[in-house]
């Protein structure tokens, strides 16, 4: 059962509650017109601490296209917190107003200290460098409905593999499905954190390589999720200038890919996919972002308790 | 009749019409549902020149939980005013749009000013240190509801008392209606001001008394309603020291109180109530602030004239 | 078939075009409740990279009153923008969200790009200095209704006709009705570009006036447009002094105009018309933003294709 809970971490659902979730995606995604009034009456609250554009307009839409309604902040100085105010009594004074709330914080763990004080479902919508667990839900949904399987796929991770949270819940989300490989690509000052190598990977005899360069590898993947590689991260300006064409995604390097792998991407991206490849039937990434809003009507309609 | 009125200061209403919002607010709270298409088609526009998310909140909250509409700006510089527009034309502008409007402004009058230019209700949400009157209509509905009366009850206000506007419109308030008594609960700075004393409580022979500590008369009351203390309004260090405990309610203090005391407060709080007072049933300010959504609701609906 | 269409300048739609918007709009006006769910289950995204309240106002009344959803920023700095994304990768997602969006943009032509990348309709809601066509369509309706035609008219245009965008735009509409002439009223240094003059006017044979005083041909004016005249825009501060009440309409003014003149001015002013003016029946600049709204609400369901 989902009505009631909260969604702080990608991995505080079961295997069987993401299956609810996707299950309902599913449905929505086939009908939407069938969902318009499911959450007539109720109100998503949306705090965002801290500016998101993408994921504001995704929950908004997400709640509006369900029938319910949506008040919220979008910028940290219009909130009561300039005032003083703890985000336990934040939560709590805004639990009177709304049924449900997405909490958006540039401090780690803020969302977590919110569900223990609300009685309504608090989703994490980004709290600092942690977490964002309905990019996660997102980017599964998308592979279980292009790829129809979130099984046996080889999975290529490039960019910067050391910060980028998204990966790191991508793999630990994908690593609980089976016979996943992956393939991480990534400069050398960037790989993955030892924790992830170590707990997540090695532990669970997942296969997986570690390469510096997209075009030795790019042609056994199934899927290739993008991200960024921002100069500053680099150690020296060699480096960067010998390997940041690897890190970019152009036409040329999709010739060498297999025709149903599928490019996907968070978003915003700034140059690391080309547009050229925007127009290739492989480049998921738009499509994606769609998939974001459906699997978010599914999480609220579940956490309501409406469906 | 309240269809086509203004709310700006607290005292516009008679008793009877204070009784009309009470009347439908109860009803309301008794079966919220019977409400949800109650404004349907009409809009609220929400002029906050100020922020205040928690008074923004409560006001869209209200109007959505009634089956209407809301725009509005929530930060003074993405408004009309950034461009030297005066509050006459920009209220006369929105009532093309909107149906109703609320306005919280930082210059006293600015609300005032703008219901003499407007055709449609303004609500005052805060002009200045001056009026807050949807407070204390909140303030009124909660003693009402909870204490089951507005008559015929002593009650204690902590804090700071000569700039807490809240403060002063309560005590007008809560005169008007028969046989209260007011404990007064303040450092000797920031008592009471003259004209309060003199105008409202001896003019009208209202019983009342001024005390420092709150230990020495929570035991007779039958609300406390509480304040921040701001350390920088205090004369002198030594005064803060020795007085600030006698600010801040606690468990201990409460174990002194009458089993039906009941504790309010505007909110936020910064740490004049700890938290384990949250627990001890009589702490009433979250739901306060619920009904302060509920009382809106009723008010909103009274000045369109659609109940 | 405006269904799909985007509008971005003033000029995109055609005559024929234009009068569907119009012939749309004068329904609504005659029965906005028949309209009350004309776009239900829609939603307009309102993407404003640079503040204009009144503007936003009234697309976001415009959907709202049609049954449908908003969502959307006011700021700069709350969107993707932010980090460094295009505007063909923001509008690309955008569309996943929303049915039409309505951009307002401090860069000329950003609207124009966004149209390029979008599956939904757009409409530019200003580029800097450059278009703002639902402001020309506002002023067309306005006269449409008023004036009972958009043709046979002495429209007299006062102010900074140099750099006023609203001034240019209506004058190139209005060139394309029959019999037009214009009184174009400014100092000698805010003339109207030599552009319109050559390419609009005296190309198409419309007969025009250029002065500097209002008070000379303000008897001969159906329509008088007022838009402000700012005191750095002066090249002398002799001339400023000379000319600059003549540039303010006020009672005296009013007195010498026709009967049936009507003042327009797109708002927001600053004192460029008299408060006293505001009470004269010929005074139409509230209406004409009330104008605006319904003008919009048939623009969106005429672009989303539900009427």
């Amino acid at each position: 059962m989902l009505k009631g809970r909260h969604l702080i971490d990608p991995m505080d659902f079961t295997l069987e509650e993401l299956n609810e979730v996707f299950n309902l995606a599913d449905q929505i995604i086939a009908c939407p017109e069938e969902f318009a009034h499911t959450c007539e009456g109720k109100i998503l609250a949306t705090l965002f601490y801290e500016p998101s554009t993408r994921t504001r307009f995704s929950f908004e839409a997400a709640m509006l296209r369900l029938g319910g309604k949506v008040l919220g902040f979008s910028e940290p100085n219009s909130s009561s917190a300039a005032k003083g105010e703890s985000v336990a009594d934040t939560i709590r004074t805004v639990a009177c107003y709304a049924d449900i709330a997405v909490m958006r914080h540039p401090k780690e763990g803020a969302p977590k200290v919110a569900s223990m004080y609300s009685d309504m479902p608090v989703i994490n919508a980004g709290d600092g460098g942690h977490q964002h667990p309905t990019q996660t839900l997102t980017d599964l949904l998308t592979i279980k409905t292009v790829k129809k399987s979130l099984s046996n796929q080889t999975i290529g991770l490039c960019g910067d593999l050391k910060f980028g949270r998204t990966v790191h819940s991508l793999i630990k989300a994908l690593s609980r499905y089976e016979n996943n490989k992956f393939v991480l690509i990534s400069p050398n000052e960037l790989k993955i954190p030892d924790y992830i190598r170590r707990e997540i990977l090695q532990k669970n005899n997942i296969e997986f390589v570690e390469v510096e360069r997209m075009e030795e590898v790019i042609d056994k993947l199934d899927i290739l999720y993008m991200t960024r590689v921002q100069r500053e991260r680099f150690f020296n300006e060699e480096d960067y200038i010998r390997l940041k064409d690897s890190y970019i995604l152009d036409g040329e390097k999709m010739k060498l890919a297999k025709d149903d792998m599928i490019v996907l991407h968070p978003l915003p991206r700034v140059n690391e996919i080309s547009y050229e490849v925007d127009l290739d039937p492989r480049a998921c990434y738009f499509r994606q972002a769609k998939y974001g809003m459906f699997v978010r009507m599914a999480l609220i309609a579940k956490l309501l308790g409406v469906k």
